[in-house]
């Protein structure tokens, strides 16, 4: 098995904000990021995949493909978007933490990921501050 | 004379969006930074002062009082904001641009640095894009 | 189950010396890393938890708490200080390596993350060398 | 078990080139990979070991042995080389994908490292690109 | 005026060897980078141009038109290719070091940009080294 | 002209530390730099020369007798050293900071490099400062 990582960014604007709570409740729990007027990031997104290079390429899968698949699926509908308001993959009673978007990017690809596997999603929000999700 | 650069991080939301423009005029100039519900940015931010050392302390000025004025005048007022909406730094005629954004950011500090001369104010946007203004 | 990392920096001076050891035979094994006056290094410190998001807020755990322990039990006493000398958690007769500084971060922290459970502990010593210690 | 890394650096040229096939299907299939006349990158290499610290030294294995192995096994015979046609430990029917070359490499550091076990030979290709092995 | 800077990157092979010399007399001087069949590198090119923001569009100039001339003029001529064989706009009496390319790369752009003044072209090589022109 | 920069690294101990003063001041000018058991940083060298490419070599100067030179008069004599001690090329009387040791740089450098003109020498402490010194 040889695993294989992507990476494509985007830029997005999100904030932290349980519409169930208080202003004070969010703000205590969610600090800054509950700004109402939200703010923003530069993410990474590094997509791993993994499978036996075949003998014809030396490639697990296409990194062209793999590349093709996550801009269609998940940068076209996240980059320069607002991630609470803009984005209908992300439910609209789920947090768009970065927790949640690792596990809602991995649920959109991994069916659509079919010469190799997918190992991993890693989701950068700063730099010093990342998630990873494993299915 | 040595110059010092000290960088400093915020993230913030904004979009480019001129409002005497129809919404086709906006997206034909500013394509996906026009998104009406904003986009944003993890932003990074050095500023270089320069000045002769400090025989006592090897300083040109010493780098806990220029982070201590950026945090306090910059980085407070912008971090977790957006930039359009929250920022009263940003005149509301001004297009919250990185260029413009460099400029204003140069004309608070420059009265406020006393220790050293104020030399550059440099503005990373994204991994492929940055700004410097030089006064 | 989602895997978050927080990232946090210290800058310590340190040598790698063997005091049942002669001069020559230090040298032989830790060359430059003996020098009897040390030397030092911006170390950068990553610690992962991991756990299942939490409804309500979208987190493992609160990323401000985990950086708020990192900080108080490592950061604050790493920090500018040299690890051979100044620095009561690791014992005198553990050599100040990058491995063993590893472990004695890991079994610092892991008794205090409470809402999520630690996965890794890895420190950067320079561009070059680094370590992972998974318990 | 604590898990040290070593990194190295070579430059060199290469293209995907399936000789069985047509300039056609090759363009297809790696488009402008397969330039008849090669293009190149900085590559970058990631060998783990893991291994329990010495006492004595605190160390897993010496970084600097690993580095030694390193450098004399792999980067002295593809830095500023052409992988297609300068390199004899890649065999000619197989394609220098960074896939291929990770698993080369994984088979000619495994033996020579006695000290530790190897545990992952990481190849960065670009920034957007890299691959990784564990055996 | 502000300037500001847009990065791109390509990746291609090269040799530096003067056919007027022996191949003694080319290892002496270029070493490794004498290769006969080549080496690679991953380059960045960051471009500078400065000027006054417009002040309907806060501006230098749209950076999107900025990456779209660099792509069409620079990128898609030097990606992927040998700097030795396949490349036109490199003379052939031109040594392809990152001195002469940066050069080269300015003199296309210059009369190109035309909303802006160009301001410097550099051509990062290797981690280790990089090039600035001014013009 | 052309300007080719050429990066170099090393690690050492320094403190900032001034025997005319008291305790108490030392603290409240240098903070925790004031350690008296030292810290230390790893050290980025930048060091950037300037001239006209060489039409037979391509070269403003031969960037390996431009690495010899660094590493020979300034890596080999700072790293893995104490800067406060250890260090010649530091006079007792001066404050080993990092705008100081940028001039001292400068100044050991300049009468050395005779292939092309000094421009530039730029010393990075940390991810958040650096001195940059021009003659």
């Amino acid at each position: 098995m040889v695993y294989l990582t992507r990476r494509e960014t985007f830029n997005a604007a999100h904030k932290l904000y349980n519409n169930k709570w208080t202003e004070e409740q969010n703000i205590e729990v969610f600090g800054k990021c509950a700004n109402k007027n939200w703010h923003g990031h530069n993410y990474e997104l590094f997509v791993t995949v993994k499978g036996n290079p075949n003998p014809d390429t030396g490639f697990i899968m296409n990194v062209k493909d793999l590349s093709r698949i996550i801009k269609k699926e998940i940068i076209d509908k996240l980059d320069h978007k607002n991630l609470n308001v803009d984005v209908d993959l992300i439910p609209e009673n789920i947090m768009p933490s970065t927790e949640n978007l690792a596990v809602i990017i991995w649920d959109i690809l991994n069916p659509l990921i079919k010469d190799a596997i997918l190992h991993s999603v890693k989701l950068v929000e700063t730099e010093n501050i990342f998630v990873e999700y494993f299915g």
